[in-house]
C-alpha cells in the first residue's frame, strides 16, 4: 500500500464541516433581515406597512431556507455511501461549499431588488455553479470508484445515470436564462426545484443484494 | 424490503445539525444589541442612561433565549425515541426549524417597539408555527409508528395525549390575541411557558416494561 | 425505577451544544470590529491610524478571546466527569451559558469606551455571573452527587473545596469594584485570570484508586 | 502515573471546537459582502455595476475561502495522528485559532483597500502568526513525543523535518514583506500558497511498518 493510497480524509469530520456550514448559513440568512424604522413606537399601521414592505425579504429568505435544506438532504444522501474521502473529493465539496456559503448574498441582493434581471442572473448563477460542482464532485467519485462502501453496485451506473446528474444545474441556468423573457418565470423555476426535491427519492446507487 | 423503506437519514446527523442551529440562535442574539453611542467617551451617568435605554432589548433577549433553551430541551425529550428518520420527519423539523431560526427578528422587532402591538402578533404568530409544526411532527410520527425505538409503547397512547401537543401552540396563539385587551397580559403568557417548561417533565412516552 | 429518575439528558448532546456556543462566540467576536474608513484609499498613513485608533478593540477582544478559552478548558475538565446530566445541571448551564453568549456585547462595550467605568462594571458584572453559575452549577452536581462517573471519589470534597469555586466570580468581582479606585487595576485584574487559568491545573475530583 | 500526566482533553471536543470555529469563518466571511445601494431598483446597469465595485471583495472572500480549507486541511492532517492532547497543544491550538479566527479582518480591509500596502502588511502579518503559531504547535508536539498514535514514528524526524514547519509562515512574510516592491507581487504569494496545498501532500509522519 504506497504512502498516497492512505492519504485519506475523515468522513465524519467532513460530514459535521459541511454540517456546520449548512446549519450557519440556514441561521445567518435571517440576519438580512433589518428591523424597520418607524418614527412613532406605537403607530401600529407603520410598523405593519414597515414589515410589509420586507415581504419581498421574506420571500427570499424562505426559498433560500428551503433550498439549503434541499441540499442538505442531497448532500446527505450521497455521502452516506462513502467509506474514505480523499483528496479529490475534498476539494470539488471545498468549491461546493463555496457557492453554498456564498447564497447569503444573493440571497440578499434578490431580497432588494426582486425584479432586477441582475439579481435573478446573480442567484440563478451562483446556484448554477453549486450544482455543477455537487455533480462534478459525484461524477468524480464514481469514476475514481474505489470510495464508496461495500454494498455500492457501481456496475449498474450507465453514461445515461451520469448526465442524469448535471439536471440539477441545467435547470437553475433555464432559470435564470428565463429571465431574459420574464422574472417571474425564473421565480416559478427556483421555487420549482425545492418543491420537487420536497417528495422523497429513491437511493442513489444501487445497492448488492438489493431487489429493487 | 423495498427501496423506500430503507431511505432514513441518519438520527445523529440531523440531531446534531439541529443543535447547531439552536447554538447559533443562542448566540447570533446577541447581536441585536448594538453599543450605545455618546459624545463624550469618559461620562458615565450618559453610558449609563444609553445602556439603561437597551432594557427592552435585553429583556425580549433574555426572553428568547430561555425560550429556545426550552426548545431544545423539548426536542430533546423527543427525538431520543427516534431509531430512524424519514423523510416526513425531516421536512417536518425542516419547517419548524424555519420559524425558530426566525426568532432572532421577531425578537428585535419586540427589542425595539415593546409596546406595539404588530410587533406582539409577529412573536407570538412565529412561537405559534414553531410549536405548530412541532406538534405536528410530533403527531406524523406517532401516526407512521416504525420510527421509534423498541421500548417505546405507541399502544399507551390516545386521542387526548395526541391533542395536548398542540397545547403549547394554543398557549402562544392566546398570547398573541390577548394583546387585543392589553400587551403586558401577552407578556405574561409569554414569560409564563420557559418558566412552565423550567420544571421537569415525565417522558414523553410509557416505555414498555416501565411501570411509572 | 421511578419514571422521572430516568429523565436524564445526553451528556454528549449538552457538551456539543456548548462547544458551539463557545465556537461561535470566539468567531462571532471579530464581527465587532469594522474596516475604517479613510477617504483616500491608497494613503498608507490614514489606513494605518484608522487601525492604531482601533487598538482598544484589538486589546478587549484578545482579551475575550482568551478568557473564552478559558472558560472551554473549565468546562471540559469539569464535564468529563459527568456520567449523565439532570434537568437541574441543564439550567444552570443554560444560565452560565446566557452570560457566556452575552459576552460580546460587553466586550464591544468595552472596546468602544476602555476607560469608562460603567463599561468596567458591565463587563465585570457579565463575567461575575458567568463565574457564579458556573459554580452553582458545580455545587448543586456535588449536593446531587449521583451523576459522576464511578471512578470520582466524593466523599474527600470538604467544604473549604467547595467555597473555593466561589473564588472565581469573587476575583471577578473584586475587580469590577477595583474602578472605584482605577480603571486600570480592574484591566490588570480581568487579565489576570486567564493567565492564571494558562498554567495546567490539576483535575477537579479525588479518582478512586488514585495515589496522588 | 502522577495527577497532572492525566490531566489530558478530549482530542474529538478539540477536533469539533477547531472544525466549528473554521466552518463559522468562512461562513461568516460572505457578511462583509454587502448589497449595492442603487436608486432606480430595476435598472440593470446600475446594479451590474454596483455589483461590479465589488469584485475586490469577491477576490479577497475566494482567496480567504480557499486558505482556510487548506488550512482545515493541514489542521486534519496533523490532528489524526494524536493519541491524546496536553495542555501545551490546547494553548497553542488557541493562539492559533486567534489568528484565525482574525482573518475575516484583514480579508474586510484588504477588500476595501486592496491595493493599500498597509491592508496587504496586516493580511500577511496574520498570515504569518496563524502559520508560526501551528509550526509551533507542531514542533512542541514533537519535542512532547508521548502523545502521537503508537504507529507514529518520530525517530525518523530530523532537524530539517522541523525547520521545513516554517517554509509556510515563511512564505507569508516574504509575500508581506514583497509589498514593499509591488502589491501585486504580494497577491501572486499569497494566492501561490493555497494553489500548492491544493495537490494532495505524503503524511506528516513515517508509519511504522510503512515501506514508503
Amino acid at each position: 500500500m504506497s504512502r498516497k493510497s492512505k492519504n485519506y480524509f475523515s468522513k465524519s469530520r467532513l460530514e459535521a464541516f459541511s454540517d456546520a456550514v449548512f446549519a450557519i448559513l440556514i441561521t445567518l440568512l435571517v440576519l438580512e433581515l433589518k428591523v424597520p424604522e418607524i418614527t412613532n413606537e406605537l403607530n401600529k399601521e407603520d410598523l405593519w406597512k414597515g414589515l410589509y414592505k420586507l415581504s419581498p425579504k421574506f420571500l427570499s429568505w424562505v426559498m433560500s431556507f428551503l433550498t439549503i435544506c434541499v441540499i442538505w438532504v442531497n448532500h446527505n444522501r450521497f455521502f452516506r455511501h462513502f467509506k474514505v474521502i480523499d483528496h479529490g473529493v475534498f476539494w470539488w465539496n471545498a468549491i461546493f461549499l463555496l457557492f453554498t456559503s456564498f447564497i447569503p448574498f444573493p440571497t440578499a441582493v434578490l431580497g432588494d431588488y426582486p425584479l432586477n434581471q441582475i439579481a435573478i442572473l446573480l442567484y440563478g448563477g451562483v446556484m448554477t455553479g453549486m450544482g455543477l460542482s455537487f455533480a462534478c464532485m459525484r461524477i468524480y467519485a464514481i469514476k475514481e470508484g474505489n470510495m464508496f462502501e461495500d454494498n455500492v453496485d457501481l456496475s449498474q451506473i450507465t453514461n445515461k445515470d451520469i448526465y442524469s446528474f448535471l439536471w440539477s444545474p441545467a435547470v437553475y441556468l433555464f432559470g435564470s436564462l428565463a429571465s431574459y423573457i420574464s422574472v417571474y418565470l425564473s421565480y416559478a423555476v427556483f421555487i420549482f426545484i425545492p418543491i420537487y426535491f420536497f417528495f422523497p427519492k429513491g437511493m442513489y446507487f444501487h445497492l448488492k443484494g438489493s431487489s429493487s
